[in-house]
């Protein structure tokens, strides 16, 4: 029987909160078992970029990675929060270590082809290295990665953080029973986006056609609700969609995804 | 018979000028054996720095790391600088992983104790963690350091490169044999600063001692050679000063130290 291994993603809302983050990595650095930290960005590169005179670029609502924003992306994800959160989790006791796709070549990508808009310094992942990343977990370090990634070509790359978690998830579960955790700032997927109480406590891929076609899901969720099911497609033993509070209380509801 | 492991220390003088930086990446990932490389960091930090209107702080002409420029040494050594290595030493087929002194725990440090100056965030070494470090060599890994170390209390710490480079080496010489090479902007001590060809080639602490005396060694020299005794003092085999082609060219000449 594999081991049991655990991939938790983490997004803006908490990494915004100094608060909201600490208490996260208290939890996070309580559970129990193999496990693995992505995290998102945050508005801090926002805000770094303004401070610079850049303004992010955007063609038709998307966001662009030009070579200045990269360079952005590159300070405060792999450092400023990569090593802050490593600073935190190493002050909990959880023996943790920050990780770019180019650390020990764990993510390897390439650059996003041009079909209708040049998206910049994007990067749709190839590989995962579960050699190298097994080495961490075998040695009692806890991976923590931040989104970017590399072509293996000399150039890091911009990539979305939901998209690391699920490709790791898929990756690893090769060696490993994975559970992938998407905590995000709703209490899991909403009948009602309004009323937190309304989680949808199981979707299965009839459920979510359904959810799609009421509406009910929509927009931001859909390209996180379609990572999750290619997970499961691919090996991936559990999805769970839920808060940050997730991981560690165990009255906390959430959104089980199943094929 | 004790494995060698190189440590070789890079600055500013490559680190500013993308050129030499590629040409020493490639030498880098042609030398054979068990190697790690640090890096300090340039002028990167203090442009970025600027242009986030951050004045370095400076004391008695010493520089400070205040709350908002360990902000920008964290961003700019781990982040940028140290991913952009990792990302060049990958397309060289060289293994690269970056660390920070937080990542593995693999360098502890403490907040520098106020004597006369308060330095702010800068960091002290502690210990090296042999085990996290060898866990790297042993498995292909290169370990690549940037200069931010932590307390394990959460407090990531600006850290002299140097410092760390004779740590490492220093710590690291308990499991291998192990030569410390410090590259920088001149071809090795000098008898005569304004001629690269006056290369000392071996300095021993009696004449260390007479080169202090007639001024020969001075200023920013003086705190880089003790580190280098202090290091052979403490373990290392041997300790070498020269300029970066040092690592690729045979007849390239540097100063060696001898106790």
């Amino acid at each position: 029987m594999k081991e049991k291994l655990k991939i938790i993603k983490i997004g803006g809302n908490v990494i915004n909160d100094s608060e909201a983050l600490t208490s996260f990595l208290i939890d996070f650095s309580k559970v129990n078992g193999l496990k693995i930290l992505v995290h998102g960005g945050g508005k801090r590169a926002t805000e770094i970029a303004n401070d610079l005179g850049l303004q992010p670029k955007m063609v038709e609502g998307r966001r662009i990675t030009d070579e200045a924003n990269l360079e952005i992306v590159t300070m405060i994800y792999a450092g400023l929060l990569n090593k802050n959160i490593i600073g935190q989790l190493q002050k909990y006791r959880c023996n943790a270590i920050g990780l770019s796709g180019a650390d020990a070549n764990c993510i390897q990508a390439h650059k996003r082809i041009v079909i209708d808009v040049d998206y910049g310094f994007a990067g749709d992942v190839d590989a995962i290295n579960n050699t190298a990343i097994n080495v961490f977990l075998e040695n009692d370090m806890i991976p923590v990665f931040c989104a970017i990634t590399h072509d293996k070509k000399g150039q890091l790359l911009n990539t979305n953080a939901d998209t690391i978690a699920s490709e790791i998830a898929k990756g690893m579960s090769r060696d490993y029973e994975v559970e992938l955790i998407y905590c995000f700032e709703k209490n899991g997927v909403l009948q009602n986006v309004n009323d937190e109480t309304s989680v949808i406590e199981i979707i299965n891929a009839n459920l979510y056609k359904e959810l799609k076609n009421n509406k009910v899901i929509a927009e931001g969720m859909l390209p996180k609700m379609e990572n999750c099911f290619e997970a499961l497609r691919k090996g991936v033993e559990k999805v769970i969609i839920g808060n940050p509070r997730v991981i560690s209380d165990k009255n906390q509801k959430y959104t089980t995804l199943q094929l």
